[in-house]
C-alpha cells in the first residue's frame, strides 16, 4: 500500500491541516480501555465534506487505510490504527447545520458533541436523549450505534438517526434518507451505516431525531435486598407500560465505589436510579406505581429528587461510576463488559457474572441500564500484571458466551471494533459472512478501517 | 434460464405441494391494483423452513427466479411474477412458535397474519401494534416495511421485527437479531433485510416486538374548516409530547365517500380521526390537551368514543374507507399514492395535490396518517379508458416529485415493488446504486424477486 504516496498528495491538499506529530499520533492511536497503542501515519483535519470526499479519493488510489475519529472515547478500539494509514479528525466539522422545530430533527456535522447540541438546542424546547455517559460526538455515536442510559425510553442511534451524508470508500458523496419521518423506499442504509464502525464510509452530517423536554421530570433511587428483586420490579414497571425514561441498576460493589467517591451515603445494597419524563400528573403517576411494585418486590428506602440539581447530582453519581470504580484501585485499568440479554434472563445473567468474578477473582462492579437488560463489569486490572490481565480478558469472554447461552449479544452499545471481533462468528453465523460480503461490495480494497469488525480479507 | 429444469426437480421435492394450476398461476400474478397480470411458472407452498432452502438452492442451480407472496395484498407489485418462475407462497408457513411474555416477543412464522397473532395473544395482555389496514401476513409487513395508522405512536416494521430467520440466495439459512432489545454487535442485517422486499433473501421466521395492551383506550373524532387547521393541531400536539396512537385525516371527499358507503353522519368537512393509550387519567389528559388545541385551531365537533364498541366501528370506518372511495365509482380501479413528505409540508402537500387532481380532473380522495406526514390519495379510474388510466398515472408522478422537492419519500409504506422502481433514482441519487451493489454481492445471479427495487442489472 502507497501510505507515503498518500500522505504526501494530502499533505499539498491540507497544509497545517495534516499532522504527522507523535502527540497526534500517539492521541488518534490510544484507546480509553486496554488496547495497545497503534498510531497512524497521519491525522487529518477536514473542515468540509469536500475535504473528507478528497481526502478519501486520494487514500483509495493509493489503498491507504482511512479511520475515522470523533472524541476517542469507543471502548473496543474503534479508531485505533492497528493496520497504520489516515485518521480523519472531525474535530473542525462540527457546526449545527440546521434545527426543524416545526419537524423536530437536527441537521449536524459529525464533530458536534451531544453535550454541545443539548447545549444549543436549550431555547427551543426539545432535545437529542441518546446519552452514551462520554461527551462523544454524534458521528462517533452513530458509527458505534451507541446508547446508554435513555435508550429503554427514546431507543438507540438506530431509532435516532434519520437521514446520513457519507463519503464512501470511492470519495463519492452520497446522501440517505429524507425529512420524512418515515419512507419505505428501497434498503435502509441509514439502518446499515450506523452501526457500521466507519468500515463503509465515514460521516459528514447527520440529521436526528429531536424529542420534546417533557413538562415534568423526577428521578428517584430506590435500594432492594438483592438483584433479582431489583430487576423483578423492573420486568414488572415495563409490563405495566409505565414508559420510564432511565432505569439504571448498580450492584453493591459500584455502590460502595461510588459513596467512597462522590461522598454520598447510598445504603450498601444494589440500587435502581430511576427517571420519569412527563406532564406532572403522569410523572406523579408513574412514580407512584413504580414505587408501589417496588414495595411487593421488596423495595426499600423509595426517594425522590424532584428539584433539578438533585437529579443533576444523582445523574452525575451515575456517569461517574467508571471514573468512581477506577479510583476505587489506585493505578488500575478497566476493560468495561457490555453484554446485553433477554430481561427475563437479566437477574440470572447478573448474578452469574458476580459469581463468575468472585471465582476468578476479580473486581469487576457491576452497573447496568436494566431496561434493556444490559450491564457492564467494570473489571479492574493492573497493567503490568500480565497474569491478571489475563484473566480479565478470559473472565470478559466467559461473560460474552453466557450472554450468547441465554440468546443475547455481546455488546449491547460499545460495538466491535479490535475488541470483539474474535465474537462475530459466534454470535452471527453466517451472518458474520454476510457482513463480509457487504464490505467487500462496497469497500472493494479494504480501505476504511480495516482490521475491525468484519472477517479478515483472505 | 433452467426454469423448467427447476419446475422439474421443485416438483419432485414437492409433489401436490407445487402447484402449476392456472387458478393458482394468475392469483399469484395479479396485483390488488392496477399492475397487469405476470404470472409466475409454478407456485410452491413450504410447510418448513428446510423446504423453503431446499427450494431456494434449486432454483439457485438452474438461475429460476423465486418470488416470496404472503397474502398478495402489497400495492406496488412486489409479489407479481414479471420474469416467470417459482412463487413461494408462506400459507402453510403460519405457525406462532414461540410467546415470551418476560421479555415481550413472539417468535413467529411468515405466513402468520397480524389479526391471527393479535387473537392469539389476547390473553397475554400484549399485542402486535402494526396495522396497514389489510390482514397482512408478517413477512410480507416486514419485507414491504409496512407501518399504518399505529406508526406514529409505536413505530413502523423497522421498528418491530427484533430478528429474523432467512433463506438466502444461496439456499443457505442464516439468522439475524438476538433476543436482547437491542444489540451494537456488527452491521445491522436484520434492518438491512425489512424492507428489501424479497430481493436479498426469504424470511422464514420473525421475532417480533409486542407491547402491553393499554389499561385504557379512548377515540375520538373532530372535524376542521380546511386541511391546514387540521395538520396545525397535529403538529402542536406532537410537540407538546402527547403520545397519540393513532392520528388519522380524511378530506371532504373521504368523508363524503365513507358516510356513503357506511351510512355514517360525519358532517363534511375534514377530519382528524384519534385514538389515545394509556392509563384511565393518561388518556383523559391527553385528550383534554388535545381538544384545547383544535378548539384554538378552529376544530369543532369534538366527539368521544370510549365504548369498545364504538372504537371499533370507527377504526373499521376507516380501515374501509378504501372500499367506500372504490365504491363511489362502481367498477373504477384505484392507484393508491403513497407520499410522505415532514410534517410541517404536510398541509401545503395535501393542498397541492387536491388542486393537481382538480386540475387533471381526477377523482381521488386523500386519507393520511398524519402523525408521520403520510397520506394516500386514491386515485380513480377506468381500467377500459386508457387515457384516464395514463392521467392518473401522470399524476402520481407529479406527486412523488412534489414530495421529493419537499424532502420527502415517495413512499412512506408500500414500498417500491414495479411501481416506484422508477423513482429511486430521483429519490437516493447514488444511494440507488448501493443498493445495487449490495443486491449484486448477496444475489449475484439475481434470482430474488428480479425486476424489482433496485437497478436493472447490466
Amino acid at each position: 500500500m502507497g501510505i507515503q504516496d498518500a500522505i504526501g498528495e494530502l499533505s499539498s491538499l491540507l497544509g497545517q491541516r495534516l499532522s504527522r506529530s507523535k502527540s497526534d499520533l500517539e492521541l488518534h492511536g490510544a484507546s480509553e480501555t486496554h488496547f495497545p497503542l497503534t498510531p497512524p501515519d497521519a491525522v487529518a483535519f477536514p473542515k468540509t465534506t469536500e475535504d473528507v470526499a478528497q481526502i478519501v479519493e486520494i487514500c483509495a488510489r493509493h489503498r491507504c487505510p482511512v479511520i475515522g475519529f470523533g472524541t476517542g472515547t469507543s471502548l473496543e478500539g474503534q479508531s485505533q490504527a492497528p493496520e497504520g494509514g489516515v485518521t480523519v479528525d472531525f474535530q473542525h466539522m462540527n457546526q449545527i447545520l440546521e434545527v426543524s422545530q416545526g419537524d423536530m430533527f437536527v441537521r449536524v456535522q459529525p464533530g458536534v458533541t451531544r453535550e454541545a447540541l443539548n447545549e444549543e438546542l436549550r431555547a427551543t424546547g426539545l432535545f437529542f436523549p441518546v446519552d452514551p455517559g462520554a461527551n462523544a460526538s454524534l458521528g462517533g455515536m452513530a458509527s458505534t450505534r451507541a446508547s446508554g442510559t435513555t435508550a429503554v425510553r427514546y431507543g438507540t442511534m438506530r431509532d435516532n438517526v434519520l437521514g446520513l451524508e457519507v463519503v464512501t470508500a470511492k470519495g463519492e458523496v452520497l446522501r440517505t434518507g429524507t425529512r420524512a419521518r418515515k419512507s419505505s423506499s428501497g434498503y435502509d442504509l441509514t439502518g446499515l451505516l450506523v452501526g457500521s464502525e466507519g468500515t463503509l464510509g465515514l460521516i459528514t452530517e447527520l440529521t436526528l431525531r429531536l424529542h420534546g423536554i417533557p413538562e415534568a421530570t423526577s428521578a428517584a433511587v430506590c435500594a432492594f435486598e438483592d438483584v433479582p428483586q431489583a430487576v423483578e420490579t423492573v420486568i414488572a414497571t415495563i409490563q405495566m407500560g409505565v414508559p420510564m425514561a432511565r432505569i439504571e441498576l448498580m450492584d453493591v460493589d459500584s455502590v460502595r465505589a461510588v459513596n467512597a467517591y462522590a461522598g454520598s451515603d447510598l445504603v450498601e445494597k444494589p440500587h435502581l436510579l430511576l427517571e420519569f419524563h412527563g406532564s406532572e400528573s403522569a410523572v406523579a403517576e408513574q412514580a407512584e406505581i413504580f414505587g408501589d411494585l417496588a414495595q411487593d418486590f421488596g423495595g426499600s428506602g423509595f426517594q425522590w429528587a424532584a428539584k433539578p440539581e438533585d437529579r443533576t447530582a444523582l445523574w452525575s453519581m451515575r456517569h461517574n461510576a467508571y471514573h468512581a470504580i477506577l479510583a476505587s484501585r489506585p493505578g488500575a485499568r478497566c476493560l468495561v463488559t457490555d453484554i446485553c440479554v433477554p430481561i427475563s434472563r437479566l437477574a440470572e445473567a447478573v448474578e452469574a457474572c458476580r459469581a463468575d468474578l468472585q471465582s476468578s477473582d476479580i473486581e469487576g462492579p457491576i452497573l447496568g441500564h436494566v431496561g434493556d437488560g444490559n450491564f457492564h463489569a467494570c473489571l479492574l486490572f493492573d497493567e503490568a500484571n500480565a497474569e491478571e490481565r489475563a484473566r480479565v480478558l478470559e473472565a470478559s469472554e466467559r461473560l460474552v458466551d453466557l450472554a450468547l447461552s441465554m440468546g443475547g449479544t455481546a455488546t449491547g452499545e460499545h460495538g466491535i471494533g479490535i475488541g470483539k471481533r474474535r465474537y462475530m462468528e459466534r454470535e452471527h453465523g453466517a451472518g458474520w459472512a454476510m457482513m463480509g460480503a457487504i464490505k467487500t461490495a462496497l469497500d472493494p480494497d479494504n480501505i476504511m478501517n480495516p482490521g475491525k469488525l468484519v472477517p479478515p480479507r483472505n
